[in-house]
């Protein structure tokens, strides 16, 4: 249910020593063919690490052949100095798997890397290395959930998911804890598929599936420095599905990795589906939903199990969404307590004991709809941004 | 050193019951001329309040001789009725001063009215329009701090200031507690002066000064649905200051009323001063100071005594200004921990012990600057906002 579900594929997690609690922190996934595609959505930060400088220089190329990856150190904000060091990992990763038992075709412009963990500091290359050595000896045809709980930073449980069809599959991992964004978590996501397809099939097929779930999180899912999606297909099964039957599979896995994300969020004691109807436009549904899903206020008052829909309504005005307020009604797990911008069904009928809520919003001005997934703003998430320094 | 330091106006606060706790929520302000001059900024919300929707054709008007305002209820999401009880408000204030021992000549044309309060709820009409008679017996010369009184929600202190010139003066109260923007929390601010000035004078004036003190607090000064400041004129020191005097003067006092209410925001232990140094452009270094300052990550980060100048980077990374990642410089209270993008001084040096911090970013890109001021995000803001239904 992992990376290394799809045939083709070995993956290891080890411990370098890079976290101080001594938990596995080196991640490798290997592709091991007779495809080497990839396709790659890195974040639209500025600001980007010098691991997602490398792995866009990579993909340019045309060929994954690995991932490397560590948690415990982000590699970003650190100069010329952390960019020699990303490119040192990858020539030390394709040496080693160029020798041993794996003997694999492979050069530094074959591999990808990917980090997390605290910003503005260099990476212990000394500890880094050794545990690529050995992340390349503990390579596995299961290895796929190591991979997965050795990218962990503040997630509380590893994130996998396969998506099974006929004769070929796609699986990932993923990490990445916060509130998202607008709190800059870091978000690392691994998908592999043992299809056929070129690298303008895979790219379309993972910026369609990113497009509707993990850019759907939240304000905006790709906004730290780090945030990075690869896709790499071994065409190991021999079939060669359509775009629309990939897109599908990867869109399915992302969504699953999505929702596991916003469910592992730092402190969130709600998973609140805020559902935008009737908008004029999907990007206007888009933008009323992230807007209203980045409200703090919005955000508390969930925490507080308050139906607040003034603030949903308030937070909707400061859109350039086409909407009237006279005309805009709002449900709160399927209670319309507000309708034509007004009050509408008595506001104790709305249950929020629960940790899932659903928030609908009927705009009424067009067809169109989308949804944002996204927490509450609890004193936990505040605890612990407050207190870990990333 | 309030509304009715300058010369030609009178003010009150009374207790009508709008508040649960008993405390004065209606709150009168009257200009006694001989100019009734007025000027207006409203919320950028498009989802406006009824008093504003009201208050903005009443500028429209050019004569503003009372200002009436309640705490207690917001009127905002009120639909039909709520701008039905907005109009009979205004007229019943225009009646009550025609009589009784103000003998005003007012129509309801010219009382703008402010509410602040409770979104999505009628206000109990039963109440208010006692508390406007009791509010205009009680009008007083020396009434200005009983007015700002009355306004206060969640704030702990009344605002009051003066800029005091020769011969004239301007003067203002202000509500508005909460982190300002993003959690939309109301701000309303009445400002007077004893100057002679046209409306386009005043008008310029206010804009003038509430663009660099009202939006410069956190993201955005103007985004609650009731947010109004109004700038009135009694011309009753028979000075006419020029523009620039008069700008100065206004933004004086907006400054000092703006500084009270970052000081005052809700559950905060920290008053940040983000300023932004080196831009191409002025509009490039407000958008980075406000993104910055909106970002909950730096919020916690300095809620923890972190100086967590990654995230600030992190941050800026996410606006559309003119900057290079590796030429960014960030001071945190004057320790240069970050220069050219990477760390620099030692982060031990900074000292976040103090209430007051004061963060420098350096984009090195030209020669504009500009400073927002915004608060920490603690424990205390999401327990206020979670348990307040507002």
């Amino acid at each position: 249910m992992t990376v290394t579900h799809p045939k083709g594929f070995r993956a290891s997690g080890v411990a370098a020593g890079l976290k101080a609690s001594g938990n596995p922190d080196v991640a490798l996934v290997v592709n091991d063919g007779p495809d080497y595609t990839a396709a790659g959505v890195f974040t639209g930060n500025r600001v980007k690490a010098a691991p997602v400088l490398w792995s866009q220089q990579v993909l340019k190329g045309g060929i994954v052949r690995a991932v490397i990856l560590n948690s415990g150190g982000a590699n970003a904000c650190t100069g010329s100095q952390g960019f020699r060091d990303t490119h040192a990992t990858a020539e030390h990763t394709a040496t080693v798997l160029r020798g041993g038992a794996n003997r694999m075709m492979i050069g530094a412009g074959d591999v990808a890397v990917c980090s997390t963990g605290l910003i503005g500091e260099l990476l212990p290359m000394d500890k880094l290395l050794p545990g690529v050595n050995a992340a390349a000896k503990a390579l596995d045809a299961d290895g796929g959930a190591k991979a997965a709980e050795a990218i962990m930073t503040t997630d509380t449980v590893a994130k996998n998911a396969v998506a099974q069809r006929d004769g070929w599959s796609v699986g990932g991992i993923a990490k990445g804890a916060g509130m998202l964004a607008p709190a800059l978590a870091t978000m690392l996501v691994v998908i592999t598929t043992d299809a056929s397809a070129d690298n303008e099939v895979l790219d379309a097929a993972l910026r369609a599936a990113t497009r509707v779930t993990f850019d759907r999180i939240d304000a905006d899912g790709c906004m730290s420095t780090n945030d990075t999606v690869l896709l790499l297909a071994s065409g190991a099964s021999n079939r060669q599905p359509s775009l629309e039957e990939l897109t599908a599979a990867v869109t399915e896995v992302c969504h699953d990795l999505a929702q596991q994300l916003i469910a592992d969020a730092e402190g969130a004691t709600k998973h609140i589906a805020i559902e935008v109807q009737g908008a004029a436009s999907e990007a206007d549904a888009v933008q009323v939903g992230r807007t209203v899903a980045g409200n703090n206020l919005v955000k508390t008052a969930f925490f507080g199990n308050d139906p607040n829909w003034g603030r949903i309504l308030a937070a909707i005005g400061t859109t350039s969404a086409a909407f009237e307020p006279d005309r805009i009604d709002v449900a709160i797990n399927g209670v319309w307590i507000c309708k034509g911008g007004a009050a509408a069904e008595d506001r104790s009928k709305v249950d929020l004991s629960g940790r899932d809520v659903s928030v609908t919003i009927n705009l009424r001005e067009g067809e169109m709809s989308a949804t944002i997934w996204t927490t509450d703003l609890s004193h936990a998430y505040v605890h612990e941004n407050s207190a870990y320094s990333s």
